[in-house]
């Protein structure tokens, strides 16, 4: 099946910061490609890819680099995709790619999420899928659903360490 | 027409910060509405707009807020409708608000735009729109075209900059 | 006993910044509850939580979060309880939690105290329940008297490392 | 009728971040006084406010200061009654006063507010008082309540904004 | 005469900032061109450009961005000439673009400036010039000595003042 | 009469920043002396005062810079004179000149004052120097003791504001 | 032998950061005494240290402490002794420290030295020191000459490390 | 052979960030020397150093250095020779560094590369020398060209942890 979504990262050494990512899209059956494309180091790769991403049929992209973070932008340079940018902590603890991502000159957008949370990338990516997709937009409304399962299920077990302490 | 983008702004001080998106749904021709719902000041108005806005028909929420901006994230949790944040800079610079935007906790994204840069949130809502509107996907490439012609003119302008220089 | 402070966490991960604010209220025997709410993942929780704390003789709320933390302005928001909050070093060195919570819009206050300081956080409490209670009151003015004695016997400790120096 | 509130500025030229404080005591009839008194610059007169302002009948304590913003918790260290600190934006952006005042050792809190904010700082001294007062309760939960309604009839003023749009 | 140094901005609205830059150029009777080039609203021009401009006998390249300010990097990243980048206040006070113009990944440097220091970005250009032509490294050594006899005035100009001072 | 002070200024531009200190010593008749000497533009200057200022009676050096400020530390590496350092508020609102100037490498301190901070310089020059000389130590007390003068005046000042407060 | 020096810090915590101090002094045969004082723990024997240092003989007052860093500054308020801060990096990397340390409003200097930098402090502490004791000066201008003969030493080792590298 | 190139520390301790520099000068046969040399423990070996780089036929000058890093700046002072600056990660997670470099005063320009990056400054220096040398130009095009095989390279490497995600 086609991918529809694209994980790109700026180094290989970023992978980890993907994997919940690739995980949630795995989990929600939502078919998906990774690549590592260097803005700086392969920006005629990076190009070819921006330009043809959307006669290959994919509808979101995902961008995650540290440091000088240009590879969200410049990728939403050349598409009308929508682009998702996460910020790798890398160097100066994640402001360098925070600012490098975020701070897009009017015209260019990228939609940028927290600092290595390629989770909300990920889930970002299916609400985007979800406004023409009915069984993903299903999908991310069960998903939200089990997350606040698991946060009552956790107040739950707290009232046990309240014993706790209440019996110290 | 129905609105397909909801706007919405945590104070009526923060409208000038939304022109440049207004004008642009409006040059576009994308149905839109707007409000002024503060997460902490109409906590109920907040829920009952997020809770019915896809019911309604809306596709995609941006919201503006400055200082602690909780306003993007609350609306985001009660909604599978993508939401974008733009930090409005009133507080610290624009600091505050872009980390109460942006920093997310896993579960629940927030696509956040470059602070003030309310364009690009209206650019980003039309390509997310464009994911399932052919219509919408090619006036986003036209205003794409549009602005490097625009780049293209101011740089012939400023030859004649150039030969100012050149014969002083 | 009815709790008369409740004490917050936005998740489980957060419980260690809070346990000396446990122990303090355990010291002073200060009757408190203790519950994970997630701001975002389970805003009806968190709703259902502000709107009844007073009924149930609830005075005082502490709230802890990171990142982008809202869960004490959201509380803050839904009751005329004061809220404390504590900023959660877990994204950016923990500016982006407390820019997210003491940069707070008018109208709704919270009472911040620094970075993982859940110790301050349970000592403030005490000292506003205090302005009702003596009892509480004098407790708050033992335990500062007692901070003073482990100061002047600490420095005590340091002549001995003094003439360490001295006999070198 | 004896003051409830001592509101403390560390320079006069601080005065015009507490015009709202004191307007908002003015409105509510919560009786007050103010002091400039400075750290640094009369610290005996600092210690003499601090040590006697329980007893003179002060509940809850407000100062306001800037730069190395010492004021508040150096009143904190000598008195058990709650103090608010304001950190005023004459310095670095606000930044130094911030992290000197949130940033208290442990035993020692201050309940800090956001920079400039003295509405909130006034709000949160009522909601304090409210602990052990049902008339100030009151008062704060009316006050909330009128918040809302000019945020509704805010609302109101922004559908005619929006027809202009529509209609260019 | 054909130019050496090609300096570009981002957006026209950064020419200020270049001032100085030009003006030095033509002081020093270095030849030059400058063009306005968007990263991400005309990236094949950019590519046009870099990938020509040492063909065309350009020796260094100046290029003044903001915000998010990839122009340099992207251009550095296509052709083996140096490249000089200028921070441009426009956004977070600078941090952003300096963050998004030094930060480059292992392979591709930038050789920043300080922000908005067009003047250095030019001198510096002199400097790499220099290497291999002795008649613009004697212009950069006599500029040097200018600079130093500019302050060496104006210290004098100081004793008046000083005398000023002495006699109140 | 020989100066004991030298008042030693980056740029001529930071004059009106080191007023307060020139001020503060005609007030306090402490013979000084004032000079720009740039630590990048004129090294032999600065090597030629910083070597002989000892031996031309000097006592204490005050050195105020903005941005890249290396004049305080330069000076500092070459006399044991103490020397103290005045970050100018002329870049990155400060910061750059703070962090130049107060990071100095074990070895060779530099006694550095806030930002934009002469009159503190100043007072910390005339501390210095009655370590050693009775008359000059009689003139810091007073000087002290007329700042709390002060203060205490403005305070009363304040009790008829208070009384406006009241009676609106 | 009477102290000249006395070493403060806010918590025993601390005394980590004070060991290249303490050792300077020991090398120098500088007498000194440490104590620690909490600004806010203890502020009354804060008061009694600092009104009764200049009688009791100290020259110089090196105060170090973390996060809401008062101690400097609340000691230089009530001595005319000059007061050297250190910021210990405790709380946000340092920089709540070092604002709270430097940033003290006119008319009480501390004069500030870098995070951690307790040698730094030591020096300075002697450089002050030397201006009253032609002893001490000459063993400051001794201390900075070995210095540069480490520096020196250190270059010819790294010859060594070239021509590794010169021969791979 | 004689040295092109010159890589200076602030530090010994600095080596390591380095090393990286070192072995593309020896990859890419680019004959250098390195040196240790303080701007604040040996000013005058920096002065010598910096006065007779261009007679001795060095070309380009790399200097590292921590904290107040004012080693590049200073040097840059007292040579025409461009001189590259790599702000060291020591101090206050290298911001201080970074701006100490980059914030140069107009007519001394730094040429700085991100933070530890020695890498950047080796290549960047070949870039330089290229500017007037066909053979060492040859090699920084190679050198880039090799750069993208190992991007594309890692890429297919990541098609098969696809698979792995994919099959999970």
């Amino acid at each position: 099946m086609n991918p529809l979504v694209s994980v790109i990262m700026g180094s290989t050494s970023d992978l980890p910061v993907l994997e919940k990512a690739l995980s949630f899209f795995d989990e929600m059956e939502i078919p998906f490609e990774i690549n590592a494309l260097s803005a700086h180091r392969t920006p005629e790769l990076v190009e070819d890819f921006a330009k043809n991403a959307r006669r290959r049929g994919i509808k979101v992209i995902i961008a995650a680099a540290g440091m000088a973070a240009h590879l969200p932008g410049v990728i939403a340079a050349m598409t009308p995709i929508p682009v998702i940018g996460i910020p790798v902590k890398s160097g100066n603890d994640g402001m360098d790619a925070l600012f490098s991502i975020v701070q897009m000159p009017p015209g260019i957008p990228v939609a940028t999420v927290g600092m290595n949370n390629s989770l909300n990338a990920a889930i970002l990516a299916a609400q985007i899928l979800a406004v023409g997709d009915a069984s993903i937009a299903k999908k991310v409304v069960d998903y939200k659903e089990n997350l606040k399962k698991k946060i009552a299920k956790a107040n739950e077990e707290l009232k046990e360490i309240h014993y706790k302490f209440k019996t110290n």
